[in-house]
């Protein structure tokens, strides 16, 4: 997946006060003299009503909401919402929903929505599903969507048009969307998902075709960096306060019993660190940004010995991304002997699981009862809740606001609480990941007595590397500022 | 509760382009020398690896924030957080926690986020629990508090410090705080609540004590204004699911069945927006802010048997204050007949069931089967979901983090995702509301289909009616800007 | 509804040592010369492997179980299972499925279980859906019916055939089922849609037509005879518990507070028995079998004073059926004054709180919080539990065997956990109710502390009452346990 | 732990037409003259109004319930519930309670009704919680237990009491009794634990003392003989649901998606076979009674390509104890070369996940995405539902009952829906097994549609191997009658 984001250059403005907004691509940018036309919103009852209902062309949203009296206005996205005028005629649309990578809570409710939006927003009636990821889009039949197909989907996990990794060919994939006469192609995926989609936003610009590609980020994780977290994520912390209890349940109950519950987050622990805010059962929470150590002073086996030796029991969250250089270490010494066995080693939970057994039956001091859960598909698999739904809602609905207006190359995402449509080099430029010399993670240490794992070395190494990504900052401070905004906003607060 | 709050001055500081900062007062106000110290959190192990854990004294945050390029900055509000210096040594505070008004879930999260906060961040350890709202202070014992008796309270429903309506007497409330020494008040309550936690600032000040005086916005209704959201409303919202999908299953399995669902709202329809939004089941959502009629053209009446004629079947949701006027209108004539009949018909959810039947079975056209669902108090009385116990958990501990920093006369509140300090004449001023001429209620009459009930006329007025609260926007435009602000905030989006 | 059933002498064998046998009409009793054939499961791969797979002729399920050395052995029913002989051949079969009266969890799994039981286990295909209950013979479409219209339906709660109360015309059913060729007839209703099945057997039966007439009872108030319990039962009884925590909590919450729930019963108090005893957070429970009275010594109202006085707070569960005397006394008097209060009043839990509110505010000594919860609809439209699946399953295997094998005018039952076949006069002549002289109500007793009600003067009449209907057996001790049976067993232990 | 049950040989009592009573063991029968004393539930005005509330001294309860005109009346057991007479005053009774074993929903229900039955019923005021299972009556401290320390413990997983394996030894433990002068000891377990209670009961019976031994069966798996179902299995049941459903949808979602979902049962595949049968989504249900096999003709993998094939998904159950032989195998010729990846292996789950993902990889015909789900300990670790508490509720009251009435020796369990007292003997003699040739297992393989892995060969040595524990019954129709009545109820059907 060869990228050439660098041929078309970012659409920046720059405003008073320090003012910049990252726009997103426009049709128009490459196709001269399209026609516009009024939204058919204005003939609607329900909208009709309704003062102002569409965005002001010049409506734009902070990334950067923790301010001084002087500083600068800082990066700003462009606001979603209808437009007075569109660039698509309700018959001449034909758009397509892809959903690609692994499930999450809600992926139903996005594609009920943009269809259901298509429909009875913008009167479109031809709207296909691509039946298993990207391949489907040359492999597969695809599925007619109409409201009453779509109808009660929502109230399922999963996803209806079927899901897949990788299977990206530009190509075949653009040339799946001349054939078809698709001209708004809608992508629900993760971070791989949308550098293809980004790919196939560019081939369609060099073919210089009329159609719009709109991505939706879907990442169970929360690692999308800009927005303020991602759809399902709340279902996925609710849901793992079930594997949580139970953890502390079997703990509690038995001699020296110690809970482990690995949850997902493969490069962000934010699911492993909300779930074990929200929890207050959670002695010890590990994840990927939080580099730990097994032995010694200091490190998690003495933690453990400590905890259960004065209250009897432990729980452990674990992030199936945590610890990976550990894991990897005991894998490769492994491999030589037995390559089998190495499969289950690379569940992190049976590696930790094995690990605390293992020191614990050598050393003779303490017989420990252990218990392991792993709750991802259980997790991964519901529908998604009340609030996840709401926000899918508008999240399909700003998709498709956006690509009705003639804007491509974006996701729609919520900043600081307002939908905005960001462009795909935000998205895909790096991994959103808790920070973990920011308060959150003071908190979640705070909660759970756990050892920060950390030297002053650690720390200021830590404080230099996050420096470049935020050059656009004053001074120290304001930097950290800001990252504590990505933190804490992710779940929404 | 006469408020004099005009005597105390706001205090407001004023930035470059238009930057207001409504600040809170804060104890060295009216009490000049107090000593400071050094915040313990610095030598707390989880926090002191914290970079920068402190919050800049210059920190602070919008509340308008969809801007334009040109647009004035607007109000802000500081930012809530540890500060370097605090106004007491944790020897010397004598905290109390008050919870007063109707049930709603994560009363026990923040009661126990409290202690747990003075506790394990400033090493505070008398914390008395006033036992059955204001009432308590005067005429009840008190309960201790401590970290191992609130450990487990946020796994249920309710308040383990009991509540009661009203029972505000200013003077004997601040002659027991005075009494018992105690320094630092939490007041958890909704609007009424948190008029009285302002009087009682007020003669705390008059009087000249050393006592912070601290609200924490309890409605499950979301009807505060200013703050994003109200802790326990999205558990609300979820929970409510329940009910509308019963009521949903009822109408759909017989003939001519018409569900209706009462939920909470006595002034603002936010729960019943919001649940009717993540449901997708519900034909019409009846609310405070939106006038509605029965007979007639476009009319309610006329509305249900065009759904059931069509479908078969409709779901009503109702806010309980939906209709007040029509509700009292049908039982002050009724009530010269019966004084007694009166009392059930005051529910609005059982007013409009009877009305529906009424006008059908005189009609004789049509046959319903209605079926009426009140699920308010197993709703209110659930334990909070995990995304609201991390929520009060923030909401407690900023709330904390001000009264050790010296504030008073604040609350601690969430706006646009970060937590603030925000003063309570703000708070108390007037009532968030759904505004009905903005877009999500537009999204909602889109996604149910039902009439707007608004003719133009209506409209026009309660444009006019808005102007006069947003006067610091330039025009019309902002102005609405403004109004949608608070609006899709309000369940952070 | 004209019944006849005195035409049809009841079909009795009888044995040594005291054995009957209440056995079930068969086509074969009215048709002569029913040709039989092999039943086509002795060919079916999952059943061909198991040894005597067919219920054995003579196989029967005694009714009374709790014997003595020398008891005699006392009515029996017919084992349910499949025959090795059917009097059906697969092409032949046209059945139909009706659902009757309110909802009740486990329906839809009843209709997916006869549709794949038919399908699967006897390669029927003509199945339909008769829509809307009784009066969809004559008046309504029809639904046809296979395992993939049916295959995901037991998710949901209520009845995909609709259903309706009333609406038995047994001449124009009659004709319908004739007209239509429908040579089976599933009936799922309570004991008005059972009596209604009854008379169309009977009138079947006149015609001499090959039809099978089947019942499965449904009542979600447990209130028909002989059998364990009923459908859906189970899983009421649990999602009774939510509304039983929820006013728990809302008590303990407030200065005397008082929870008032009422459930499901109109004539019998199993549920709210049985969801007291499992809940443990109920302090009184009020059923139609146990008279009560407000006033005075030993009343309600006397308890409630002393229960909030010493506890703070008391939940109160009452069955809809309770107390109808006392309520129609009230409305009585109250209707001259006001013919519309009358409606609301009918509710008893409306009744009751209004009539506790009233006595303690006249009375004037204690100001009480009371909460009135009605959750009947939440409970009846949720989907059937793990254990009722199951149930319903066996239940609708059990129909369809036996109406393969000629049975006819019988409904499928559990009989000390054996499915049988019982006669509908059995199923129809009294209802099931509990036993107040009994051991379950006394556990009950125990378990609230509350006051029987009872005098002395109440037990002997009862005892008095119950001897006419268990004439059967040899003294007043084994009647006693025979009641203690159909008690006892209502829940399966 | 040397069994010496032959010493004392079984109490039975026969009667006429075939009656067989295998009755408990008394305090009475080695110690002589011991006094009597009135039940004081005479004077409980609960029980007082109850007719006959005492059980008579001849009621038993048959444990072969289907039956032919003819058949003899086979085993009989003793009906629990209240005597007139009892064998201990209150105050001299001194009770203790034991947990041992894995952890069981359920288990704190059982802990609270025996306390609050003893206390209640008896004004029993002493009893005493043993910490940690078996070792804790002498190695740990007791835990005082009364109604208010139990009062809300029924509404939390695991057990109060902690919990442990092993530990038995019968010396310490009975001397331990002795030294605390307890009378009553109510031991709560498996199969191993109850063995474990038999030995205490034999010898403090060589003692002499009068200690009244009580077992409750505990055992998620249902694997106890005789009873009809054991506690917590319903809630297990119905909790397997949600992995269920998980697996079920993360299969459909992709391409030749497999769900695999380990479940409970190491000896018997109860759990696996009920979920299975209340799911509907479920493809293969693999338990220990049912052997299978992978590769060639009819083995398992061949039936998941057919499955996959045809419908795009599947979704496979198996008990923890199915395909051991198999597992073994694989292991052991691994352990030569890994000891370590051993242990991982042990787990069928895993294991099977393995063998079908190398399969289908070398195979190289179909790509297949696996996913494995184990939700063990978050099915164990939850509370009992309500249909368990209230079962809980009546087994914790009849123990009671018994050991008050001086019988001693005994479980209390439920036969046929009677609560009964058994001797320890019939408990531990073998374990409850699903009979794969039988009808449920039919009904199974039904729903399934999976190959029944049985070759005619299977079937007819099962038989054979079954036919001696039956000896009592006079042919082998009544014999597989017998079989079936041991699995039908086991779930109360």
């Amino acid at each position: 997946m060869a990228s050439s984001t660098e041929n078309f250059k970012p659409k920046i403005v720059n405003g008073p006060a320090g003012y910049v907004l990252q726009d997103v691509p426009h049709l128009s940018d490459y196709i001269p003299d399209l026609p516009t036309y009024c939204n058919p919103l204005q003939d609607n009852p329900a909208y009709s009503v309704v003062k102002q209902y569409f965005v002001h062309v010049d409506d734009t949203v902070p990334q950067k909401i923790v301010v001084h009296k002087n500083s600068p206005r800082g990066i700003h996205f462009r606001r979603a919402g209808p437009r007075q005028k569109v660039y698509f005629e309700s018959d001449e649309v034909h758009a397509c929903i892809v959903t690609c990578g692994g499930l999450c809570p809600g992926l139903n409710t996005v594609i009920r929505e943009i269809v259901c939006g298509l429909y009875h927003m913008y009167g479109v009636k031809k709207v296909l599903g691509i039946d298993g990821g990207y391949r489907g889009f040359y492999a597969k039949n695809t599925i007619p969507l109409t409201p009453k197909v779509v109808n009660d989907i929502h109230k399922r996990g999963g996803t209806v048009l079927g899901t897949s990794r990788g299977g990206h060919d530009t190509a075949k994939i653009v040339d799946s969307i001349q054939d078809r006469g698709i001209n708004q192609v809608y992508i629900i995926g993760g971070d791989g998902t949308l550098k293809g989609a980004s790919v196939i936003y560019e081939e369609v610009r060099k073919r210089g075709l009329k159609v719009a590609v709109v991505g939706i980020p879907k990442t169970i994780d929360n690692d999308i960096p800009v927005i303020d977290r991602s759809f399902g994520f709340d279902t996925a912390v609710e849901e793992a306060q079930r594997a949580i209890n139970a953890a502390h349940v079997e703990a509690e109950s038995i001699e020296n019993g110690i809970g482990v519950v690995k949850l997902m987050g493969r490069y962000s622990g934010f699911i492993a660190m909300y779930a074990t805010l929200a929890s207050r059962d959670v002695e010890c929470c590990l994840i990927p940004e939080s580099p730990f150590y097994l032995e010694g002073e200091g490190g998690l086996f003495e933690y453990i010995e400590k905890r259960v030796k004065e209250d009897g029991h432990m729980v452990i969250v674990i992030a199936e991304g945590a610890g990976q250089d550990l894991v990897s270490e005991s894998t490769s010494s492994m491999s030589q002997q037995d390559a089998s066995g190495n499969k289950a080693l690379q569940d992190v939970g049976l590696w930790i699981s094995q690990k605390i057994k293992d020191h614990f039956s050598k050393q003779k001091k303490m017989v420990i009862n252990l218990k392991y859960i792993d709750p991802t598909y259980m997790i991964r698999a519901i529908r998604s809740n009340a609030s996840d739904n709401v926000y899918c809602t508008l999240l399909a609905q700003s998709a498709v606001h956006g690509a009705m207006a003639g804007y491509t190359g974006y996701t729609s995402g919520l900043v600081n609480g307002r939908q905005t449509y960001i462009p795909f080099y935000r998205i895909n430029e790096k991994q959103n990941k808790v920070v973990i010399t920011d308060r959150m993670w003071a908190r979640l240490l705070s909660s759970t007595n756990q050892p920060s794992f950390l030297s002053l070395k650690d720390v200021i190494e830590d404080k230099k590397e996050e420096v470049p990504q935020t050059q656009l900052l004053e001074d120290d401070i304001s930097c950290d500022e800001n990252l504590e905004v990505n933190k804490e906003i992710s779940y929404s607060m």
